[in-house]
């Protein structure tokens, strides 16, 4: 069976580093190829790969997503991805990252949403502009130019300009305390169907959704032909523009996990976000998957902030 | 007569200086705080305020903008603001820039559109992180502490990395060569109405748009109730997403000049685009419009490059 995979365990790749006669950090730059085979540019047709390597010993991809037909603010870049790769499978830092290209300002600020931000430490695998790449703060692992993520954004604007200091950062656990409006107000769950199923699932999206500068979480859930769910949660940064709608995030999960498909097999989807939300999402994330995806149904579920007297019962 | 003011020419710039006793570099710090008074930040409350010197010897003035309603990728920087005010102005080149935050990644790679991105000169007013922004290659003006653009993105990705050496970047000029399609058909222009005014400026504003990318430049003219036109024109990244949109363009032009009222004053857009575009601006440049101006007539016009046995006639 031959799906692309994002994400190694950390045994499978203390393996693969043996065998190889590598350390596992030597692996990332190594595997940056692979991971390039794997993005979808249509537009650029400029393939980037992103290799991490999290806390935990694992190794996550991450690839470029391009949809024509949108305006490109709407495209997913390999770091993104790879950070959503992580969020997806519960991993609470990314240390190592190996990257095709140099990564570009847009992806350097999204990265400050990390809490150890400063200390991620980044190779860029092309030869290009190696001459003036030298630096003396690198992080020597035989050999590997590994240098911090402090040294490619200077003078940072990030989370601390906005936020208090007990605010999760993204990566970090999010309970958002939301339920469906419609529940709220009925008291009770309707009958369980598959609908319900998608819905439920773009609610526990939008309560892990990091959005603590406008407030309004929000989160998508897609099912593919064979009835399959990717969720998707909205991720904020705090310079705004860099965010990852809800939509993109979902895409991503059917990327990293879909089996390799084509949008086209996506048939459903559900946004859950508040009603009065200052960042609507619903337009924009209906107008991509209605662009990539023709048949796909689209529905939006408004949700709120739990309140005592009108709790959300799982 | 309080209109606020973006631009301020070279003789008065000098004379302001000669009365204040500083030179006109250390002006620009001073000058930060009527310009993020000028800012419409009515999400996040943060006035972000740029005042860059051009080669002409002219000042101009840049806010960030946010639009409730539309996800935050809608934002426009007060770098980016001003950088479309030297356009606007048709100023060749940025050389100081002094602004009241740390620049955004964002802001950061959009400023690589420049030719000489890496030489422009950033002073940042904000106290924080004083500390640590000591550098030893700075360039000092009576104690000034401008910094180049290069240290704050190093090893950045630009226009080098995707583009030949002789497309024009961003504020130089651009001949587009697009014409109407419903003129280039029937060969001759319509009857001239106060809506061809309108079009015809959305395509001039199409005809100077930087889009080497996609290849799908486009522009927006908008008209306010009193029959003023403002014209925007679409601004590409290398890096895709910090792009700045047609809309955004134009609503900077009518922030710049319009007198500072309110959105609602627009009372009519047209968009130029291609027919095809692989980034198509419509659907998102509309929901924008009719969100802040929710009368806002809208309309668009397909336009296509010039054939030499289909050209457009002026
Ligand atoms: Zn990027
Ligand atoms: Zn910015």
């Amino acid at each position: 069976m031959d799906r692309p995979r994002f994400v190694i365990d950390s045994a499978e790749a203390e393996q693969m580093a043996k065998q190889s006669g590598q350390t596992v950090l030597q692996l990332l730059p190594a595997l940056v190829k692979s991971a390039q085979a794997l993005a979808r540019p249509p537009i650029s047709k400029y393939h980037v790969g992103a290799v991490g390597f999290g806390s935990s010993g694992r190794i996550f991809f991450g690839v470029n997503l391009e949809f024509p037909g949108v305006p490109l603010n709407n495209s997913v870049h390999a770091e993104q991805f790879l950070i959503t790769n992580l969020s997806i499978n519960a991993e609470p830092l990314l240390k190592f990252l190996a990257v095709s290209a140099a990564p570009c300002g847009h992806c350097r600020q999204f990265l400050q949403e990390l809490r150890a931000a400063a200390d991620v430490n980044i190779l860029i695998t092309a030869s290009k502009n190696e001459n003036e790449s030298k630096t003396n703060d690198n992080c020597n692992d035989k050999d590997l130019q590994f240098t911090p993520l402090s040294h490619f954004l200077p003078h940072r604007f990030g989370p601390d300009d906005l936020l208090e200091k007990d605010v999760p950062l993204l990566l970090e656990p999010h309970r958002n305390g939301l339920s469906l409006c419609s529940d709220a107000c009925n008291g009770k769950l309707n009958g369980y169907t598959d609908d319900d199923e998608l819905k439920y699932a773009a609610l526990e999206a939008a309560n892990t959704s990091h959005a603590p500068y406008s407030g309004c979480p929000s989160g998508v859930a897609l099912v593919d032909v064979e009835g399959k769910i990717y969720k998707g949660s909205y991720m904020e940064s705090a310079a705004y523009n860099p965010s990852l709608p809800p939509a993109q995030a979902a895409l991503v999960a059917y990327v990293a996990s879909g089996g390799g498909g084509g949008y086209e097999r996506i048939v459903a989807a559900v946004l859950v976000e508040k009603a009065d939300a200052v960042t609507k999402q619903e337009p924009t994330a209906k107008l991509l998957l209605q662009c990539i995806s023709p048949k796909c149904e689209f529905k939006v579920f408004h949700c709120k902030k739990n309140s005592l007297n009108c709790e959300y019962q799982e």
